[in-house]
């Protein structure tokens, strides 16, 4: 005897008897019955009726529930207005309705394992980095003061005072490598940006960690190769599923080729006649270096590194000649990772934001930690939508959002 | 030999030698040395200077590590305007010196303590639920509609919309019930309140977990009982010398007390003299309450049971007259959970909605997942920094969150 929850998909009568599809948690069953009071309670049902069921597995011919007990916990009041139970048609829907009906297209067996697969990226995550002594931290969404001196920042009333939505746990996740070292954080950051674009969400989560005591970039390099790796692995063994329905293979992680931003630009317009904006890939860029790195070097990640001191925020520590000890790491064409080693001493940290016209007293807090010693430290930071993006191959962040906000959409 | 990153506390020449405390994310070591190199550095050395080191270890008379090297990391400006490496020092600072030295102060062995503390309470929380099958999900912090009815929320402007933060993750925990049948979320939640006290935050981290298929209330009891016992024995297991800062001693969990609120306000008149608000127990009702239980049933714990639908949120679900299948936790005398089951069937959530004059239109995303079959589930909410500071017996919330956010502060 097995014993089932679920949402019956499918019902479907045959002569003298009924068929229904049952999605649970872990798989959808094929339930039969012969038995005249099912047969009966059958046809007043609609699909998403949530049921209890008992009845014996078979094998043979097929994988079949033959029902003993149907019990109907609900009824839904009319049919749903998607197909939830055909892949094809959830998948064909256009972006609007699928996000429109999200309640509902979530339970799709396809769609729904974008977010387990998501799950279980989170997990490794924080797997890896526990076994690595970081530990995890919770900073505060309301902040007084931006990251990175302002710009796109969404601004509420907080008891008189104006509070801006965190764009980043950045000072946070510093100052408190002051306290454990090694921390992480797994959050939701905020960007007032009017992009609409399948790379851009307004809300998404970030994972973030930030490390003390490295003695350069590459520190941080082997620690997220060390991640990703192991997230890799861990999907492979807890996603099988749900990857093989996007025909999704992970790669085999190596070391990760790098190349600076300047030699990167310089391949893109030679191999491609790609010309960029100044210092910046740019959304084709990246995409054109993910292809030529995919091709030449059998490698879908690429870092590219020593971004311009300039183009990047005030912390960033300065290397060689406007250089810095940052970069960016491409999965399948598009930036997944940013970071980078901090500035840590106190007076290059003061000279940085008048270079960059920014007033020390409102960074007051974070400088606190400085002005009594910090170490040598960095850190960086994943979009979670991204990387869930890339790992299923598909074909815009709104789809690995759960309840996506755009500058068009703040429902469902 | 023995090589260690960290902070030096302290500075102490004697005669031809040198002492130092170098606090590392592990412990705090007495580090020693003789070498006039390592005397000269140490007379320019400030507090807080962090330090990479290589010694000799020594276990006789005391555990002390004799230097071989000590590479200054950084340069502290000057000595921090408070005294880090002194426990009862950083104790008697009152809360404003406390939290205005965050960076600082955290950095204290004792307080560091709590929040280690608190991110093996997380890991437990996860751990557990995801062995019972518990999936964890991440939803919107910016809404288009409040759960409870608009009262306290904060406001923003969002692309030309009004956008509020997220009280609780409630209304998407609840739909995603129909997604993944168990879901759990650990996320910062708002509340626009004045209130000033030692029991509430303005963002707090909100510990949710939501089932699918439960038979009553029962089977949430049940599960967080097990989850209770879960996290308690993981910090035992895990934070004995952070618990012992803090001579706490957790209690042994057989099953929990329950009491009805009706009995419990009856107790407390007759027991204590004490009189409610009606249908409230109150922040002095819930302490007398909790000594009531820990004298008369070695209880430290105990569910509040049956409020009255009327005080409860409209999604709750009715039981017997005026009841409903909700309860709160007290945890030594101060609630530290919420939860309950919900109500399931389509047309009664319309009708708890009209009594409570609600516009279903508002609510037309959470409504449609009612709409097409939603079994019977309920759930609850822990609020992490309340449950931390029950543990820990701290006297403050404000000192378990790391940056924390009331109606008087928005820094650090």
């Amino acid at each position: 005897m097995i014993e089932q929850n679920g949402y019956i998909e499918t019902i479907r009568q045959m002569g003298q008897l009924v068929f229904f599809k049952l999605r649970t948690q872990g798989k959808t069953w094929q339930l039969v019955s012969e038995r005249p009071e099912i047969i009966a309670a059958s046809k007043t049902m609609l699909a998403e009726t949530p049921v209890r069921i008992i009845g014996k597995l078979v094998q043979e011919p097929t994988e079949e529930i033959v029902l003993e007990e149907l019990e109907i916990l609900a009824r839904p009041k009319s049919a749903p207005p998607v197909e939830i139970s055909k892949n094809n048609k959830i998948e064909n829907l256009n972006l609007e309705t699928l996000l429109q009906y999200r309640p509902l297209t979530l339970r799709n067996t396809k769609v729904r394992a974008i977010f387990k697969v998501q799950a279980e990226i989170v997990r490794a995550f924080r797997e890896f980095l526990q076994s690595r002594r970081f530990i995890e931290i919770h900073s505060s969404k309301l902040v007084s003061t931006g990251t990175e001196g302002g710009a796109n920042l969404f601004q509420l009333e907080y008891f008189g005072k104006t509070a801006f939505l965190a764009q980043s746990p950045q000072f946070y996740k510093q100052i408190m490598v002051g306290v454990f070292e090694r921390v992480f954080e797994v959050g939701p950051v905020y960007r007032a940006e009017e992009h609409d674009t399948s790379r851009h969400l307004n809300e998404y989560i970030s994972l973030d960690f930030e490390m003390g005591f490295i003695e350069s970039m590459q520190d941080l390099i082997a620690m997220q190769e060390g991640l990703l790796k192991h997230i890799f692995a861990h999907l492979k063994e807890n996603c099988p599923e749900e990857l093989a329905l996007y025909g999704a293979s992970l790669p085999e992680l190596g070391a990760i080729p790098q190349i600076e931003l300047e030699q990167a630009l310089f391949l893109l317009e030679r191999q491609y006649g790609y010309k960029s904006q100044e210092n910046d890939l740019g959304a084709e860029g990246e995409k054109l270096l993910g292809q030529y790195f995919r091709e030449k070097e059998k490698s879908e990640l690429v870092y590219v590194t020593n971004y311009p001191w300039s183009v990047r925020p005030f912390y960033a520590k300065k290397r060689g000649a406007g250089g810095s000890g940052s970069f960016d790491l491409l999965m399948g064409g598009m930036e997944i990772t940013t970071g980078g080693e901090r500035t840590h001493e106190y007076e290059e940290l003061l000279q940085a934001m008048t270079e960059r016209g920014l007033k020390s007293e409102s960074f007051e807090d974070y400088l606190l930690a400085f002005k009594h010693g910090m170490p040598p430290h960095g850190g960086l930071a994943i979009g979670l939508e991204r990387l869930t993006r890339q790992v299923l191959g598909l074909a815009s962040v709104k789809q690995t959002s759960l309840f996506p906000r755009d500058c068009n959409r703040l429902s469902p």
